[in-house]
Formats: C-alpha cells, sequence, structure tokens
C-alpha cells in the first residue's frame, strides 16, 4: 500500500523534512503559482522525479480529495532486521562504556506519539526502535515530521512477536526494564546502568499481561498529581533521560 | 472574545473532557440522532443550559462553518493572581519537606505544547505554571484535551512581565533555572533541591536574552544523537521528573 502525500503545502513540507521520495505526480493543467515553484526546486535539489499526469489520475488515487493538483509518493521506509538492531546496539555499547538502549513499543496506536518517542530516542542515543507487526502505529511519511526528521537516524525493526524479540535481547546481555504504574519501585530505584531495553505499554491499556511477565523488571515515574497520568511519549522521554543519567560518568 | 466549540463529537468530547461551559445553543431544526442524545443527557448531567437558537445565528458565530447545528459557548478560563500562585507553592512546600515548582513558559506559541507541559506538571506535583498575558498560548478549551484534563488541577496564571515575576519568586526563596542548550552543565549536576522555578524556552528560539540573564542558573539535558533536538514539551517533562527524583527522599 503506498503511502502517499497531497496537497501543495504537505508536498512541501515533506521535501523539507526529508521524507524519502518516489517520485512526485503533478496534474498537467496544473496552475504555476510560488508553491508549485518551490516544489519544482526542491524537487530538483533533492533529485525526486517530477511526473505530469492527468488531473483524473490524482483525483483516482487522492484519499482526502485535497491535492491541488499535486502528491507525492513516498518510499516506504526501510526496517532495520532485528539482527542487524541488536548488532549495532551492541556496538553501540562497546564504544559507549558498556551503555545501550534499546525502546520497544507494545502496540502503541497513536502515530504522533511513536514520532514523538523516535525523536527523544535519537535525543539520548538510543540504538534503535521495535515496533510490533500488526496492531502497532508504524513509520509512515508523517514520521518524519512529528519526530522532527529524527525518524531518518534511529533504526526501527518491526517483528511478529516481541516477547521472543525480548528473549533474544536477554540472550545477548540486555536487561528488559518495563514502565508501568503497577510497578512497586520508581525508576530511581532501579539500576539501569548498561544495556537496557526499555518496554513502553499502548496508550490504552499499557503492558499486555505477557509483556509484563517478561520484563527483568518493572519501572513507573511516580505521580504526585490527582489526575496524575502521563502521555506515552512524555513517560518515554523522562525513563529515556534517567537511562542515560545512569549511565554518564 | 467567546471561545465557541462546534461540531457534535467536538461539543461531546468537550463535555467528558469537563469543559467549563456558559452555554450550549442547538440549532432549533436540529435533527435528532444519538450524537444530539447524547449532548443532551450529557448537559443535563453537567447542568449546562441548552439554547434553542436560528440556525442562521450558529452561522454566523461559527469560525470553521462546521457546527453541524451543535456550538457550545466555553467559560474564560479562571487564571489565579501571581500573589495566589506563589502562596500556594509556598504552602505547598511547607507540607512537601520544602520542596515546590512553579514552571514558566517563556512565550510559548503551541496551544499543544502548553497542554502537554500542564499534563505533566500536574503528574510531578507542580504548584502552577506562569505565562506572559501576550504573544504566547493561552489556555483555550482544546487545553482540557491536549492535558488530558489535568488543567483543571494545575493554577495558571498569566502576568505582564516575566522577568519581574522572576524577580518576585526570587523573594520568596526560589531558585530560577532556565532550560536551554546554552547552559554549560547538565540538569543532573545542577541543585534542584528545595523551591525551583523552572522556565522553559519559546519553541523556536528558546529562552529571551532577558530571561536568561535573569536565571540563577541554566540547566541542559544532554544530547547524544545527530539531528539532536528536543520537543518543549518533552524536555519540560524530563526536566520536571529530575526536580521530583531530586527531592525524593
Amino acid at each position: 500500500m503506498a503511502d502517499y502525500i497531497e496537497g501543495k503545502r504537505p508536498v512541501i513540507e515533506a521535501l523539507r523534512t526529508g521524507v524519502p521520495m518516489k517520485r512526485i505526480m503533478m496534474a498537467d493543467n496544473v496552475k504555476r503559482d510560488p508553491l508549485v515553484n518551490d516544489i519544482q526546486r526542491k524537487a530538483k535539489r533533492f533529485q525526486v522525479e517530477v511526473q505530469l499526469v492527468p488531473r483524473k489520475k490524482l483525483d483516482e488515487l487522492s484519499e482526502r480529495g485535497s491535492h491541488q493538483g499535486v502528491m507525492a509518493e513516498a518510499r516506504p521506509f526501510s526496517y532495520l532486521g532485528i539482527n542487524e538492531l541488536i548488532q549495532q546496539a551492541n556496538d553501540y555499547a562497546q564504544a559507549h562504556d558498556g551503555r545501550a538502549l534499546v525502546v520497544l513499543l507494545d502496540h502503541l496506536t497513536d502515530a504522533g506519539n511513536l514520532g514523538a518517542i523516535v525523536r527523544s530516542a535519537e535525543a539520548v542515543g538510543a540504538s534503535g526502535m521495535v515496533i510490533p507487526n500488526k496492531r502497532s502505529a508504524r513509520v509512515e511519511a508523517a514520521t518524519y515530521k512529528s519526530s522532527a526528521g529524527a525518524i531518518a537516524h534511529v533504526p526501527v525493526a518491526q517483528v511478529a512477536n516481541l516477547v521472543q524479540t525480548m528473549a533474544r535481547l536477554k540472550d545477548e546481555g540486555f536487561w528488559i526494564a518495563g514502565a508501568t504504574e503497577h510497578a512497586e519501585g520508581s525508576i530511581w530505584d532501579a539500576n539501569l546502568k548498561g544495556k537496557i531495553a526499555l518496554v513502553m505499554g499502548n496508550e490504552h491499556d499499557g503492558l499486555s499481561r505477557v509483556v509484563m511477565e517478561s520484563c527483568d523488571f518493572l519501572v513507573k515515574l511516580p505521580l504526585e498529581g490527582e489526575v496524575a497520568s502521563l502521555n506515552v511519549a512524555q513517560a518515554a522521554t523522562a525513563c529515556m533521560y534517567e537511562w542515560l543519567r545512569q549511565n554518564q560518568a
């Protein structure tokens, strides 16, 4: 299933944030205006082919009917194999006093949360992210924007079975920390030194039971308020920075 | 300037998330459907008056033309006076081993970021937030959703001059910590014990120079990535949790 970006400004935004593109399609009767000129300039700079097509073709491909005579076809995101991802994390640990972080997402559904976590993961130097290949938010053209471009720098692996991946990571010397409000101790009391796989749960249900049971230990961020719930991307960021803090100096 | 919510589902969502409302206006010829019935049920439960009005009136008030025969008028948000906010923070400190947190936002422009910070501030037990009364995102009906309802539990003060407020806070025994990538030391090396006012900068320009110069000290979250920038709400969350960590036990 191809991933299309429709409309002049969205296509410009996608070129600007570095979404890899197969091609840009332009209606052969599109009106030249500053936005169209900008698209052609940027397409040339980033070496993306611009094809002139009958407007009818865009009408057919368009999902929202807002193409304004311009659509871009994004390249499918290149997921990394889980073996390579683990290899890269091990290499990172060797070069960084033994520390490495892999972030696993247990069926997050919100694409904006995925992008936000990718952005923070890149900022702390995480080696990669692992997401399930079903019933989960995946990397789309929009992730380039929601991650502020960081998705181009963070490897993501898609796996069929998160629990099997957790077992693989354990074999490779990672400790598996599950973030959940059901944890008994705070994340500050946990030992996050070294190679850590941090598992974050779904927006509504948190970690699934089988995932929770496969963790080496559980951690939580204390909640001091009255309504007291954290957005999963905010919680992930605070947890990832706690990992970095414990591994500094 | 009144704050209107238009459309059946947005009005239901607003009732659900607790947006305080003056009234709901319904076109006198609106078609009864399950959504309209739900609005009337919820309005009754939350004691919000439903007025039947000519559809023309909604057309006039509507900004987006998507009212579907239903609009709600939100009550203006009740900002707290800065004196009361500081008083509440001092009271909180007395009851919590001397710790208190006030978060100042130096002209954030994105309403979603404001809501996200409010949500995390509530989670760490912050005593309140301070925002400028001009050129700044402010609390709107949408903040109830973006903060997941937390805005009803976090006092917010609007001030004319952030630097004067910082001076006030210093007089009251708060240390002013400015979050900026220009900081020399990491936040982990800073002393965040006790009464802290944390200042977060604008999405594009960070802290303004005059605000930065008025801080007692500057802190940053280390960036280990290649593109390496943090969303301001994510950064605020990590900083607020570091304050809570240093003040525990």
